[in-house]
């Protein structure tokens, strides 16, 4: 099986890597952007395009690693019909290959890649989604290669398991973010909050998130929230904030004492 | 060195057998509650009182692990006015004791503390506060006994540290909790968010939470954040937390690109 890869960014890069020390065969790397191209080809040393109308033709499976604007316009381009072709987006559905492509599905790893950080591709759950049980065999092949985890997904579970991953993800960094500043302007080093942040992650891998909560809102304590809403007077955007989660946590909790 | 519990919950839990272990004395645990205060003496093997008149008057160092307003009745107790009494609670000041006892203080551990849950007080941030230079001299010694890592705060500091702790801590798993009905709607199992839970906690051990940050509002992808608004449409609360958050989100990012 020969693989090529349309985008060469954080994904790309992660997932490439473990699949070619799996002995998959990448066999190019295309992007637009031509530093991203050869930096990607270079770590897989395999040659690279900047231009379309250079993509490999004749190989067996093409994973798109690429924003879903730069997916909408690379999926009208009329090549290699007849192999898979897979993108790797949470919140497109796989109907964008439909009546340009034969065979086509969807790979979808549920994690945050940044270059600068290593990530185990073992530990991600990967969800896929094809358009025949012959594509869906070799999707979840390809998966295993890389992964323990991987589950079958419609587009419509996916697009949940996306803004799932903004709550859990990216709202949760900037949770931190905000913590980050406020101990900050109390003098304090962002360190002194690593262990309450990795215990808050872990405590949920053992507890459920309802059983795992603390914290005034969760007790209804008014006195306490009141002097955390003086400390954010000057701060409106983060006081409403903070009265708007405060709110949510004591709704959830206040029928249950 | 006598200590003497007042209070008997998660906190009191953790920290008395944390010191315990390293060979402090505890000779006592007072709650309003018998379950809570024969459940703790118990586990240390002292004895417990729920009656205020019968806590011992000769300790040298009393531990006031109670709510905030269990705190301001606790405080007005005419009892072993020349002993040290120390209070845990981020968002009291250490003033409460003022006119009330001679020497005092305050203990405050940054961290969530769940009865289920075992946690290692070795890596906890313990932030003290003293009435005089020989208290200090003393709380530093009992906070070194059981972490690595003590800071000298006053209580405007740490009234800061403990509202970053609800956006570090309770929120976050809030932002969990939002996550898991999501993912359950999805007919998906909690378990395949573990992963980027954890992964996006880690990632801020080694990078600052702003360059940890990814996602469609990072990118400023519109596309991406209307199509999860929609998916919340039914939900309203959540679906105006995506977008506010979204928005402060954009903002912070906005100038850099």
């Amino acid at each position: 099986m020969k693989i090529v890869f349309i985008g060469a960014g954080n994904l790309a890069t992660h997932l490439s890597l473990a699949l070619q020390q799996m002995g998959e065969q990448i066999v190019q790397v295309y992007s637009r952007t031509k530093t991203s191209a050869s930096e990607l080809a270079a770590l897989l040393s395999v040659p690279y395009t900047t231009s379309t109308d250079k993509i490999i033709a004749d190989a067996d499976v093409y994973f798109y690693t690429v924003s879903d604007d730069a997916l909408e316009s690379l999926v009208q381009l009329p090549f290699a019909t007849n192999a898979i072709h897979v993108h790797t987006a949470g919140s497109v559905s796989m109907d964008i290959f439909q009546g340009k492509k034969k065979n086509f599905g969807v790979f979808y790893p549920l994690q945050t890649f940044s270059k600068a950080k290593q990530v185990n591709f073992n530990k991600i759950p990967l969800f896929i989604e094809a358009s025949s049980p012959e594509v869906e065999t070799e999707l979840f092949r390809l998966a295993h290669v890389v992964s323990e985890q991987v589950y079958r997904t419609n587009s419509e579970q996916r697009l949940k398991l996306h803004v799932s991953a903004v709550f859990a993800c990216n709202f949760v960094n900037h949770m931190y973010q905000i913590a980050s500043e406020m101990v900050k302007s109390a003098d304090l080093p962002f360190e002194v909050l690593k262990p309450l942040i990795l215990e808050t992650a872990e405590k949920v891998m053992h507890l459920s998130p309802e059983q795992a909560q603390t914290g005034p809102a969760k007790r209804n304590d008014q006195g306490v929230i009141n002097k955390h809403l003086e400390v954010l007077v000057e701060l409106p955007a983060l006081k409403q904030l903070y009265q708007d989660l405060s709110d949510m946590i004591l709704n959830q909790y206040l029928h249950q004492s």
